[in-house]
């Protein structure tokens, strides 16, 4: 139903700004040929900077065999760039009557065989594909920033996606290197970014009422949980440190903290169903490892980082 | 005023759980010698086993010259440790009355030129200090888990704390290898954990309405913000991902994205005031580094990091 993986060799990533740029240093340090789409010749400067910037740390990450700068293309002819493409990523502006516009055009000029993905961190797919012909091989593979190096894509189609691209998107941007990462269902601004939101609006809620500078913010951050969010994530944080009652424990310590004004966001009630969604994916999590292995493998990481 | 930082040798840690037991680790690991109170006897086995393996991740970030774990010395004998304290680090559980009832032992059983500090996450000192009556030298000293690695410790007084017990609780815990964060002001959760909080809440709102697994949160943070916020707290990562506008930049193109439901917490009204206040704390924290070299320092870390 669509190209095979093995034979996707050029990918056209759209949009001038720094994710597209940054997709194309990702997908250059891969192997991939690149035809990147800018909408003015006059952006050709700043694109090759951003990916020559780009180029110094995925260097340092470890290229492909065949990675090499002389694989990009940078054009502002888009029916070339969309005619060969084995795969298109796009990262243009993130207003909804442009990209529809843009996915009714890709629609017909990009062979139908070939996946679409767009790097929107606040549009739904349904409502980006809603004038789109062929909108059953569109998805979101939202990046991080920078894209080129961390690893994290949020997959997620619309109503009228195929369930086949989204295991098409997910396998191949782990082929490419990347972490896919398959959302339930469509939410506004995904999984990643609807955490760091709301950490993001509680940093701006404390600045606002003078409770910590910008600088507080980011002194706490970086020595307190970014170190351990590199090697543990919040769920898997709590479970370890509660020792063997793992999240049971946290749940039933820190539950009554829940009510707590510790920050602006009201909590969810605590149910025993919400407990036990909590209790049971950490103990997945966990594949039987004793929560003293855990912490160990934790520390090590962290005293690594520092 | 208060004991010299210099000639502080003997540190007390209080309380026999994971934070008493992490804060011994890293005291040790500095070189200090340590007195820890344990309620019973029946604690110390797993009190030492924490220490034994915070010791080997320790051992790793480098020792002090004259750091033993022959200079631990754990004690059901609370005068003892008491009396003998240059410094206290108070870890006991998180209950007001119990606090309470500690601190007005600890006014009159602690030498009054010694600092006393609290572990609390959640408890304010003006409540703690309550019935101290010595309690113009008491403040939390607010660690991250693991105290022993993270190097976050948050300091802020209650109502009857004097002034210069705050600066001198600031370069002891600089001097013993940490790093002070001074608050502003007496606030719930102070600094860090509110910022967790609030990504935790809606980590817990996502499970709840079967928006995510708590596999899919964590896989979202390692890959996504982890490794970023080790080297760029959430202020600096937008600043420096927005090019030549920075933070400016920022807030008049996603200005409007505060209002969309990215999350379940209410944004603040960005205001002016708030404005300045998020681009002016920025500017500082940038030092007058261009942009494109913050963002080479980030890839670089972000890199060796991955």
């Amino acid at each position: 139903m669509f190209r095979k993986i093995a034979n996707v060799k050029n990918i056209a990533s759209i949009g001038g700004g720094p994710i597209g740029a940054g997709w194309a240093a990702h997908f250059l340090a891969q192997g991939y040929k690149v035809r990147s789409y800018i909408h003015s010749k006059t952006e050709e400067d700043a694109y090759r900077n951003i990916v020559e910037i780009a180029w110094e740390s995925l260097i340092e990450l470890g290229l492909s065999k065949t990675a090499s700068l002389k694989n990009l293309n940078i054009t502002d002819d888009l029916e070339e760039v969309l005619y060969k493409a084995d795969f298109v990523q796009e990262s243009i502006p993130e207003l909804l009557k442009i990209k529809q516009d843009f996915y009714q055009l890709l629609g017909t000029k990009v062979p139908k065989d070939v996946i679409i993905a767009s790097s929107t961190s606040g549009l739904t797919m349904t409502s980006i594909q809603k004038r789109c012909e062929t909108s059953e091989r569109t998805v979101i593979g939202h990046p991080f920033n920078p894209p080129y190096l961390l690893p994290l894509v949020e997959i997620v189609g619309g109503e009228r996606t195929h369930p086949a691209a989204l295991d098409w998107a997910c396998k191949f941007y782990q082929h490419a290197g990347k972490q896919p990462l398959k959302l339930i269902k469509e939410i506004p601004g995904f999984i990643a970014t609807r955490l760091q939101e709301a950490l993001w609006r509680e940093a701006l809620h404390m600045v606002d009422s003078g409770e910590a500078t910008p600088e507080q913010i980011d002194i706490a951050l970086i020595n307190g949980p970014g170190p351990r969010m590199t090697v543990q994530g919040q769920c898997m944080a709590f479970h370890v440190a509660c020792g063997e009652g793992g999240m049971a424990t946290n749940l039933d310590q820190f539950g009554p903290a829940l009510e707590l004004p510790w920050t602006r966001l009201k909590a969810p009630a605590l149910t025993e169903d919400l407990r036990n969604k909590m209790v049971n994916g950490c103990n997945e999590m966990a594949r039987g490892q004793h929560f003293s292995e855990m912490a160990r493998k934790r520390d090590k990481s962290i005293a690594t980082i520092l």
